[in-house]
């Protein structure tokens, strides 16, 4: 585990940094690996009160793509997720370095994830996630005017399963609980109001 | 920091542990705090590859909760998000212990932030949060018929500030990003789904 992050990730330092209505007085980085930094600060809290504040940087955007073909079928992939212990059915997705573009990011996991290109694509949206804790960003895209190729996995991926599923039934699974991933959700729900309300939903 | 952590978080040990296609060969906790544990694992990786996993335990779970009142207006609460350094408009939502009723965490915190009480809760659905990161769980509810009293808030939000806003003014500032919390987002279109599909959306 190196000492020193990217270019983008400056070392911390123990200037007092005003953000809001808090103080950070102190900051440490108290673990990091490729994906990941976690920052122990000591905090003035917006009272005043002293406090601690544990920040988990993400290295990485995330990016979510509803990729829907011709037939309206929508990609999904189910993999083990190891955090969880638990096999999940999402839609395609991954992280992109911050540098990156994330649209470029979204169009090779969905190559890499779905073996497809999209002629089209619209952006849904920009998410924070769980930003009580994390600093996590994520963006979310609707991909048409598929053409299919050969899928690419790459090694914490090679209990990838890729299913086309219509619309509608990808929708009852997302009501009823089967997929619970919170990008995919949000990014599925975006879909189908903007279908409900006559596109306006997805401006 | 202590070395110890509640009954249900069991110390790591060196057996090596299937899970799903991974193995864990060994696990270290390489931070905590009171909220949560950062695991750093040894992994073989599906392919049978060996490689390192970080895991975001979350000690708590997320409750979220759309309040509606009498005048179809959504409790939104704004409070600055240390991890972002942005002031942040968001359902009424905190932590609750993973022992205790996620419901009840859910009623205590709609009283502390939004100052109401509600005679009728509806489960709106379970998430998972960042699950190649963390393990995070979040409950979402619907609160109906509503009684007004006072908030009480916690000593990180001195700086909250309430509102109550027209249900399609809110369902507005989702779909053009200004509001980007991801849970918030999740159970407001959840709820707007369900009123465009006539209830069967939040079966």
């Amino acid at each position: 585990m190196s000492g020193t992050g990217p270019p983008d990730e400056p070392l911390p330092n123990d200037d007092p940094v005003a953000i809001g209505p808090w103080r950070r007085r102190t900051r440490r980085i108290a673990y990091e690996n490729p994906w990941l930094r976690v920052y122990h600060d000591e905090v003035d809290r917006p009272d005043g009160s002293p406090g601690i504040y544990g920040v988990v940087h993400f290295r990485n955007t995330a990016v979510v793509v509803v990729a829907i073909d011709g037939q309206d079928r929508v990609a999904l992939v189910a993999q083990h997720r190891y955090t969880l212990d638990e096999r999940s059915w999402e839609l395609p997705a991954g992280g992109v370095p911050r540098d990156e573009d994330p649209l470029a990011g979204a169009q090779r996991e969905l190559r890499e994830e779905a073996g497809v290109e999209a002629t089209t694509w619209q952006a849904l949206g920009r998410m924070h996630l769980s930003n009580s804790v994390t600093d996590e960003v994520a963006m979310l895209y609707l991909a048409t005017d598929l053409r299919h190729g050969e899928a690419e996995l790459e090694a914490s991926e090679a209990d990838l399963s890729l299913e086309w599923i219509p619309f509608d039934e990808v929708i009852e699974r997302v009501m009823d609980g089967r997929i619970s991933d919170a990008l995919s959700v949000i990014a599925l729900q975006r879909v189908a109001l903007s279908r409900l309300t006559a596109g306006s939903a997805t401006r």
